[in-house]
């Protein structure tokens, strides 16, 4: 058996399968998770569009088709800090890959239910991993999915590096001191902010306690299948469509193939990083098989593979499908246009070998929203949190950009 | 009635006498506290030096002696969302002042459920407050209690600016971006992780939601009166001379009192800085006079006015008392020692007189140890609380610097 991997949030969008990845690849992988995405779709009226089987069904389906085990916990890494200690206690893991945080920042807005909620368990999730992982004694090398969006949209033109800034200060007496900082933490919504604060942590317990951590700046993940997930229908992973939970490129595929206009809020100016799953997957196993050394500082890489505008993204899918671009008001407070220059040497100099956008790609998102479209729930595709009380929520749209 | 201001955590050692200042001032002052110091005091089977009253009875004689009401509400910030925004409505204050937070250092690094304790109740206390502050759609200027701790401990000689620092980097194309940055985070315990995970905080919400906020990063503490709690021994100050919560000078006098050796950790080398609480409640009063105006970013002030040694300190107590120093292994990973200029122009150029160490001042506080030096508990001088299982706990001391 390979090496022990707990994956926290293994029931979830990149959660499921990167543990399906790293248990084909040889690792013993264990779940944990307490399904809350599956209940954040009850309490928002909404479903994935693919119909995602138990996680009963899907592990025993895994089996059968590979004959490798998973095992699965269902607890909260929030709220039930001593069983997430007496698992690493029990299991004695390598690494650990920490997915366990609400993820959307459209419902990290939504309401004030929502913002704390989002707070609450994502900070408190990741310090019970780092808790433990201390209290534990165990050298557990910690794998966290974090964002590209802690960096902000720059305007200057700076090329965003892998999580380090050099930067020069003037001392009183003029002479210069240089040294590396965190980049400047920039949140865009509160889910942004708790993974800015998630950073002090691993700064933190690196610093003070000497724990081995992998932060993953991860950009837009676009894509629903990967190899493992392709096996068999018990297997598919869940694809979220709606206005909060689902990604940009997904939603305008979606949307292209049930006719609905493709919705750009505000200008779509909007620069943003991008990854398929089929990398992301890929990626984690790259981080796991290079843990930092001992006493090395968080090694944080940016997990992204291209940059595009939306407005472009939606222009290609439009010019694919004769689907019209329309543009909503912006429920964000942001720029209307950004810059977005990304290191990403990291990755690559371990061997990732991008997988881009391409028509052959787009057109297995298209295949699998084609199979579902009847579960399709219309009225949850336009999203409904805004970033404040100010902005308007629109859900008719306009044909011209929305440049304010 | 003067404006109106809610004191989170009115019933500690900064808060109690900062809703006395204020009552005096002509503000209309609401305190909310769950008595949380109190009941930490029986967890660890300590108590406060001087004897104080309940809430109850300290609020009657407050009334007594100067004829102004404060009313008391006893609810827990970080659990009690509602509670908290329900009383916004009702109150409509002008602004809060937040003291919420568990504030001792050694306390957070003491074991897995301080360090979880701190931080679930530091991060969610703060949210929960600029939660409500937005959902109560009201205009309530935020005046935080941070520390000097966030950061960190310069050894470049750099002079540490008021929360904001300029920095210059280089692009790609070999130009240079300046830009204005949070001072980089550098904190040194699971507490001061909270404080620069609140900055975050209030970053945010100041930029997303507008809210006015003023964040006093304070140095370490001393004495233990102000002009108001002398005014009956029914309004006394809480004194900490625990080796959790006691502040390092009030610990020394404490000690020279009783005859107890000056408890200094590693090599005394660490710089600090220092405030008087008669100059705390000034600084305060001063914030709430001079809030942000609305869109301004957070506001941040250096709160301290003078900086020492640890051991300048020790010897300059051992000279007037005969009190020998002795040096137990430092439970905190720290450097030896550390520059620490401080910039602190904002609250003299607003008026602030500083009070500084003076033999007057720490006689009065030798006088307090004096009249209740039978209620110490001797065992909980000495820390027990180390930074990690590797720094061994040092009940014994030595009569050489701990230079490790």
């Amino acid at each position: 058996m390979g090496k022990k991997i707990i994956v926290l949030g293994g029931d979830g969008f990149c959660g499921w399968p990167t543990a399906l990845h790293l248990s084909m690849n040889g690792y013993d992988v264990i779940i944990v998770d307490n399904l809350s995405r599956r209940k954040i779709d009850l309490d928002l009226g909404t479903n994935s569009l693919t119909p995602i089987s138990s996680m009963e069904t899907r592990l025993k389906r895994w089996e059968k088709e590979t004959g490798k085990a998973i095992k699965f916990y269902n607890f909260d890494v929030a709220k039930n800090y001593h069983r997430m200690f007496s698992l690493l206690k029990e299991e004695e893991p390598d690494a650990i890959v920490h997915f366990a945080e609400q993820r959307a920042a459209p419902y990290s807005m939504r309401d004030s239910v929502c913002k704390r909620y989002t707070v609450d368990n994502n900070l408190n999730a990741t310090h019970n991993v780092l808790c433990a992982i201390e209290q534990s004694e165990l050298d557990i090398h910690l794998v966290h999915l974090g964002t590209m969006g802690v960096y902000g949209y720059e305007t200057t033109g700076l090329t965003i590096p892998e999580g380090y800034l050099p930067v020069q200060v003037k001392k009183s007496d003029k002479s210069v001191v240089e040294f590396d900082i965190l980049y400047p933490p920039e949140p865009g919504s509160i889910y942004h902010m708790t993974k800015t604060q998630d950073a002090l942590f691993f700064y933190f317990y690196n610093k003070n306690n000497g724990i081995r951590i992998t932060d993953l700046h991860q950009g837009i993940v676009w894509g629903t299948s990967t190899e493992e997930t392709k096996l068999h229908e018990e297997l598919i992973n869940r694809f979220d469509y709606d206005g909060d939970y689902g990604t940009v490129l997904n939603r305008f595929l979606m949307q292209s193939v049930i006719g609905h206009p493709l919705t750009v809020y505000g200008s779509g100016g909007q620069t943003r990083a991008f990854i398929h799953l089929q990398d992301t997957v890929r990626c984690i196993k790259i981080a796991i098989e290079n843990p930092p050394k001992p006493g090395d500082k968080v090694d944080i890489f940016n997990q992204a593979t291209e940059t595009h505008t939306i407005l472009d993204l939606a222009e290609k899918i439009s010019d694919l499908t004769g689907i019209k671009v329309r543009y909503y008001n912006n429920p964000r407070a942001e720029a209307l246009k950004n810059d977005l220059i990304v290191a990403r040497d990291k990755f690559l100099a371990l061997g990732l070998n991008p997988t881009t956008l391409s028509e052959g790609l787009l057109e297995e998102v298209k295949e699998i929203t084609e199979k579902y479209k009847d579960r399709i729930i219309k009225d949850k595709i336009v999203t409904v949190s805004t970033w404040s009380a100010k902005r308007k929520v629109d859900t008719v749209g306009s044909d011209k950009p929305v440049l304010e």
